[in-house]
């Protein structure tokens, strides 16, 4: 008799954090189950149902050539005025680059759920991650619609979180409680995403639930700038996926009156705690990266425009030669200059000035005169470090995260068939 | 007694092509020698000097951040009408991001060999490539100036792409003749580059000379667009150097009438046979990139512009994901997929065509019906690829060309300290 093989689970990142303890989110109930895109025994479906009124606001990959799921949720944002009652999540397919064939199984899928709740097609919403260019067997997905849809009880979070990992190699979830009228509202979410693999793992998937009363356009009018500073302001590789979501859901189960305003003061601790979420659902996914060994913050100040400063830190956080040289330990500080400069936005050059951490590497456009190979090489050891830059141009600012590039990426990317 | 340490030679490129045979070009005499950047013996001081009336053109980079070379040919270039008299190149010392003392030493060599010369200083040129940050010593270039002025006789082409030499594993050299008038006119260039080490030899240096006599206007508007297609058409890693300089002289010796026009019909073949010798010259700075096991050239049809053709292109040739796919001999045609979806160009999704070599991987948006992974497989092992994108919008085009991103580039640049 043969049996399903279980595959040997990949070392953790060094820089892993443990998943945190995440109550319940009062109109949520989640269930996992495995349909089988996966050789070896996991779960890789996760369903979560929302209480009749859910807000829902998403932002999504801006990659040109895009995918089934995303195009779907773009779609039913639209078609259902911001309201959701269930999301689907695959692991192990992207459903991306399959044309027609890809949309109709999304849609297939999504007339299943629907039928199943009792809502219409447009209030359920669809993630996949996985291989590009292979169409999704939904037939995989109706095989264990049932089973997927009782709600897990105890730790529903964590087990949401693992069922959508791909390559990750630990389960990444956030939570916060604020309050809004005097009423506790809870935020929780979860991601993944580590990179690509094997041969193509390139989603970034984030899911926010809240209990919290808003109006959908409200919801996307926090989401979107707050997206910018948190999962768009992180980067691995600098590849963006086909599938790339974000979605948060406002069930309205905490009690307070309805906010619909987004002036309204009662939200400003919700924006701070929502942004706080996401944040740290992205910086899970840094110190997930392929390879990764270093978590790496860079702060970009003294630039013309929050634009040009996050333009000019993606840059640094991107190169090549930079990820290498924290790879190695290295204080290169002349890798930094090389990808300030790179940028191709205003600087001042006579002005720059570079800090690893409380060190000073340049000061006025040239080395620092109190500049210590020595100080900075123990600096460079630490497993989590920070890169200061000030180009000297103005008072915009804007920080980046990032991991180093390490062999481990290579052979995670290069040697896998090998 | 201590003597000069020898360095042991890094391996070479199994993508590295033999020394081309080039014979003198009237009017240019080469000099060699060791001012002492690098601590073992080797040569890293390269003088050619021109006949009067040689013209020269130039382009530069455009990193943000310049070098205080760069500075200097740029304004050198202006004050002379394009006038040279010698080109001074040393490697192990980029002399950028050094202020004020940078520009300096760059002018007190300039003096110094115009001085020698009997020209003006704005018809010597410099170029520098080795570590930013660090000051130019130019007290060890005038040291020994005068063994350096005297001419290389034999292979002086090979002794100059030698001496300005990185981290390259292979000189490199490109020559053609063509005729104008019937005269025979002679193109030869060097150059040097293939990514960056310890901590950063960045550089992309090119210096082509003829004996053809044209004008340096002329000159100019010939050499600006050839290099985009050819010098600015290689990436290795996508980290541009704050030092990249070509420079293209021409003598006059070759005999014939000057050309003052660039639409002469005289000048089709020598446009032609110099935009050959630039884009064998940067094909060989891929062919060296640091960790190369694979040498890709990249074109893409159906864009909107060619600047757009490019930008894809590039898109693609930057990718880690597609480089340590090549790297890994992965038909990964999905990764492709995603670099050209993140271009941010036009394209037409469903429309998008992609071939490895003879064989399609996708036609029409999706995977082709004719699709075999064994082939595909096969044609991955061969050293040299070619991949050809479709993005069926319109009829422009661009070509690039690129490497793998392997274990050796991550050895090369993180490795380095350990």
């Amino acid at each position: 008799m043969s049996s399903t093989p279980v595959k040997a689970a990949p070392p953790v990142s060094p820089l892993a954090v443990p998943f945190p303890a995440i109550a319940p989110v009062a109109g949520v109930a989640i269930g996992v189950g495995r349909a089988g895109f996966y050789k070896h025994k996991r779960d890789d479906l996760m369903i979560m149902r929302f209480a009749p009124g859910t807000a829902v606001a998403g932002v999504f990959t801006r990659h040109g050539v895009g995918s089934a799921p995303v195009d779907w949720c773009r779609a039913a944002l639209q078609a259902s005025g911001g309201r959701a009652r269930a999301l689907v999540v695959n692991a192990g397919c992207a459903n991306a680059f399959t044309g027609e064939a890809g949309a109709g199984a999304v849609r297939a899928t999504m007339e299943a759920v629907s039928a199943e709740l009792g809502c219409t097609t447009a209030e359920v919403l669809m993630a996949s991650t996985g291989v590009i260019g292979v169409l999704l067997q939904y037939g995989k997905i109706l095989n264990v619609l049932q089973e997927v849809l009782v709600e897990v009880k105890g730790e529903a979070w964590a087990a949401a979180a693992r069922a959508i990992m791909t390559t990750d190699t630990f389960p990444k979830g956030a939570a916060a409680t604020v309050q809004i009228d005097g009423q506790d509202v809870r935020i929780a979410g979860v991601c993944k995403g580590s990179g690509m693999i094997a041969p193509d793992m390139a989603t970034m998937l984030a899911f926010v639930a809240t209990d919290a009363a808003i109006a959908p356009d409200v919801l996307q009018a926090i989401l979107s700038p707050a997206a910018i500073r948190t999962l768009n302001a992180v980067t691995v590789d600098g590849d963006r996926s086909t599938n790339d979501t974000c979605l948060v859901f406002a069930t309205g189960k905490a009690g307070h009156a309805p906010v619909t305003d987004l002036a309204d003061p009662r939200l400003d601790a919700f924006k701070a705690a929502l942004e706080a979420v996401l944040l740290d659902l992205g910086q899970q996914l840094v110190r997930d990266g392929e390879g990764a060994t270093k978590f790496v913050k860079v702060t970009v100040t003294g630039a013309s425009t929050e634009a040009s400063a996050r333009k000019i830190a993606r840059t640094i956080c991107e190169s090549p030669l930079v990820k290498t040289a924290i790879a190695g330990e290295d204080a290169n500080w002349g890798r930094i200059v090389m990808a300030v400069g790179r940028a191709d936005e205003p600087i001042a050059r006579e002005k720059i000035c570079i800090q690893f951490g409380p060190l000073w590497a340049a000061r006025g456009g040239a080395v620092s005169p109190d500049y210590s190979e020595a100080a900075m090489s123990a600096y460079m050891k630490k497993p989590e470090l920070e890169i200061a830059v000030d180009v000297g141009v103005g008072g915009a600012f804007a920080s980046m995260w990032t991991c180093d590039l390490t062999h481990g990426y290579i052979s995670i990317n290069a040697d896998y068939r090998s």
